[in-house]
This record gives structure tokens, sequence and C-alpha cells, in this order.
């Protein structure tokens, strides 16, 4: 991944609204740890040792790692996509750290038609150039959205006129008896964790995947492939534009 | 992954009926190799580091690499499941060689209720440890039947009453037009290569995944779960069982 180091240089990306991942630092109150709160950009406080193991250089306690991507403020973008008459879908991953289900939810998103696909600035993945790489190049095509809050994010979309439509397993809904020929946000969780609870609570839809097996739980890049293409399907069948 | 070495002790593995995965071998006209032949177990004719590499001991020029799982004969499997009143839904890879891909295939396969997955030896993973990780232990519970020629094995499962359905790209016919209500098998091709043209040919069905975006193709694993849930989706619809 690419990175800036140095107190001069990360100060100059900030100003200039570059797109940094995050920001490994040593000293939360110097004057770049403040910077990077006032813009909602992720800090992670580190020990020198850290900052030594990604360059030997001087970077004088201060590293930025820079995002692959350019992120795109999800105010803009529902406004937009309703005022062109475009019938929404919104991808918004809850706690997914793994860069490769990421990046095969990406490649996924991007074939179905997905409008933009919205994480949370913390206890997310990096969009790094593993993440492109998975992705197969579809990271470079779909807007990406990074939240501080997921939580007001779901509820803006809701506002919007999305219904929110939770992928769970602890539900008695088949995900197919749901109606996505509306404005609609997909929300999948993390393996293991799943949705946090404040999202599910918004939930128009909780919509199960059914399982007949001993396993009992689809990796997260499949369940995401599998919800989104039963919206494809019921669009297609109802005459609707997927994109 | 297990392995046992020695001219001896892999004699004794291929009497005792146990599962190889593989046999790397030194000497490609020794007993060992014609017995391995004749149960038509995949040899590797290798030089000496290769075999050195694996084991420090003395292995005499040969060394078995143990499966994790033991395979099942299709064409035991194939007649039980009709005697038993089962709607039979297969699983079969061509030439699905990461082992990611494969783990993650199988999970779905078994949460989708698939009766099994049908795998050539020739050409495919090997099933070891980290493909029985990845599938998060689903291939401990769904049978893998292992054979020599894929295409034998899809004639024997149209000749039994199976439709073949090959996930490709290149058709004009939406996967979800298909009726999944009867007998069925479902064929997964590689990504780049998709499936062999011998196995195309004998399709009853090609089906399409429709694509929307720039990149035009699925990660294979999310493009089984989508295949495969469509089936589900359609069984339930028709009040059929699933398993």
């Amino acid at each position: 991944m690419d990175y800036i180091y140095g107190i001069h240089s990360v100060l100059e990306a900030l100003d200039a609204g570059r797109t940094i991942d995050r920001i490994y630092i040593k000293n939360p109150r110097s004057e770049v740890a403040q910077r990077a709160r006032q813009l909602g950009i992720p800090l992670q406080v580190v020990p020198q040792q850290k900052l030594d193991s990604i360059t030997r250089r001087n970077h004088q306690g201060v590293i930025a790692m820079m995002s692959a991507i350019d992120y795109m403020p999800l105010e803009n973008l529902v406004p937009m996509l309703f005022d062109d008459g475009v019938l929404p879908l919104f991808l918004v991953l809850d706690g997914i750290t793994d860069v490769r289900n990421f990046g095969a939810i990406a490649r996924t998103a991007e074939c179905c038609g997905v409008n933009a696909i919205i994480i949370p600035t913390k206890g997310s993945v990096s969009v790094g150039a593993d993440a492109i790489k998975t992705s197969a190049g579809a990271l470079s095509h779909i807007p990406v959205c990074r939240v501080e809050s997921l939580v007001d994010a779901a509820a803006y979309l809701r506002q919007s006129g999305c219904q929110l439509v939770c992928a769970t397993e602890k539900s008695s809904v088949n995900y197919t008896t749901a109606d996505y020929t509306v404005p609609t946000a997909i929300v999948m969780g993390a393996e293991g964790t799943g949705i946090s609870p404040k999202i599910l609570d918004m939930a128009d839809v909780r919509a199960a995947i059914p399982m007949f097996g001993h396993i009992g739980s689809l990796n997260v890049s499949v369940a995401a492939g599998v919800m989104l293409y039963e919206v494809v399907r019921q669009r297609l069948d109802g005459n609707l534009e997927v994109i």
C-alpha cells in the first residue's frame, strides 16, 4: 500500500484533501492527530516499532496509509440517484474486515448494478491494493461511501426512501419473500458476529437465507451474492431497470 | 497434509483401500506406479529433490499424499438417491483448482442440500486440510465423488435422469428461466477457462447469470452460490423437499 510519512507531508496531504485510509501515529495529541480527528480520518496510536516496521526513513512518529480509492459522500450520492430516476440498490457492510471477502463482495456488487457500497470508518477493511485485486478491479468502478456512523447512514437511507433489508440467520422470513422492486439497502454483517443490534433494530425486513445442512452458515461473500442476485431476479422479472 | 512414504507402506495403503489424494513417484515403471494406475489414483512423476523436500526420511522414491476425506463412488450414490425418492441436486466442478474457492463452494453446497460434489481426478484441487478449513467443515458432511472422466460422469448423470445445467457467460438464457424442480446437475467451470467444450456440448441448459457492470464475471464460489440458491428457491416455491 502507498503511504506518506513525516509531519509536514501528512499535514499537506490532509489539507489537500487526499484520501487517507488511516494514520498511524505515536503522539495522539499532536497537530496531525487533531487535524485527522476533525476530518474524521481513522487514527491509530501505535508504538515506535510499528512505525519503524513500515518505513526505516525519518517518519517523525506519523505515517498516513493512502487509500487506493476515493470515497464518495453518501449525502451527495443518494439525492443524485433519486434525481436521476434510478431505482437504487445500496449495500451496507457492517464489520466486514476480511480483505478477500470485501473484494469478492465488491466484485459481485459491481456485477449486480449496486449503486454504492457503504462501509464504516472504524472496524472495516482497509481499501488497499489487496482489496482492489480481489475485487478484480471492481473497486475502481463502484462508488464506495465511508461513513463515520453506520447507524446514522442506515437511518439516512431509510429517511431517503430506501427499505433496509438486514440479512440475518435469526429470522423466519425467507429472503425471497421480501419485495426488492422498491429502493433498497441490503445490510450484510460479519461472519460470526453478524449485523450490530442497533442496525438490526432499524430493519424493515430481516431476511434469512435458508440453510439445510449441518454447517448452517455461508461465507459472507457468497451470502451477499445470493441476496443481491435475488434483487436482480425480482427487478428483471418486474421489467425494471437494474442499472 | 498427511503422507505415507516408502514402497512397502504405500503398497499396503493401496491394498487396504485407503484414500490417497496423489502419489509422488520417481520411477513411473515401479510396482507402486502400476498399482496406482490400476486403481485410478493420480500419479505424479517427480525428481528426487521434490520427494526430499517433503520428507528427509527414507522414502525410497515414493510418497503418497493422503486425502483428508473419503471419496464416494458416483455409481453407488446416484441409484441410492433415486431409490430413496430424493429429488437430487449434484454439483459438478470442472477445473476448479483454487483451494479456497473449492472450500467455499463445498460450504455453500452443504448449506443448499447438494447431494454430492463431483470433481475429476486430474486438474482439480487436492482435498487437504486447507480445503476442509475453508469449507468450515462442510467437506466432512457432503459426499465428494472423484471421477476419472468428468465427461463420462456428466453423461452418466444425464442417463440417470438428471438435466445438465452448465453455468456459462456464453449464453443468452438467464439462469432463473431454467426449471430446477427436476433432478439436476449444475456444472461450474474454472474462472477464466470456464467449462470444457465436451461438457458444454452435453448441456441440457446453458445458463447465464446476468451481468450489469464493467467487470462482467463473478468469483466462481459466488456464482455457484447464486446458481444453487436459485435451485433452492424454485424447489421451496414448488413445495418440494430440498433435502
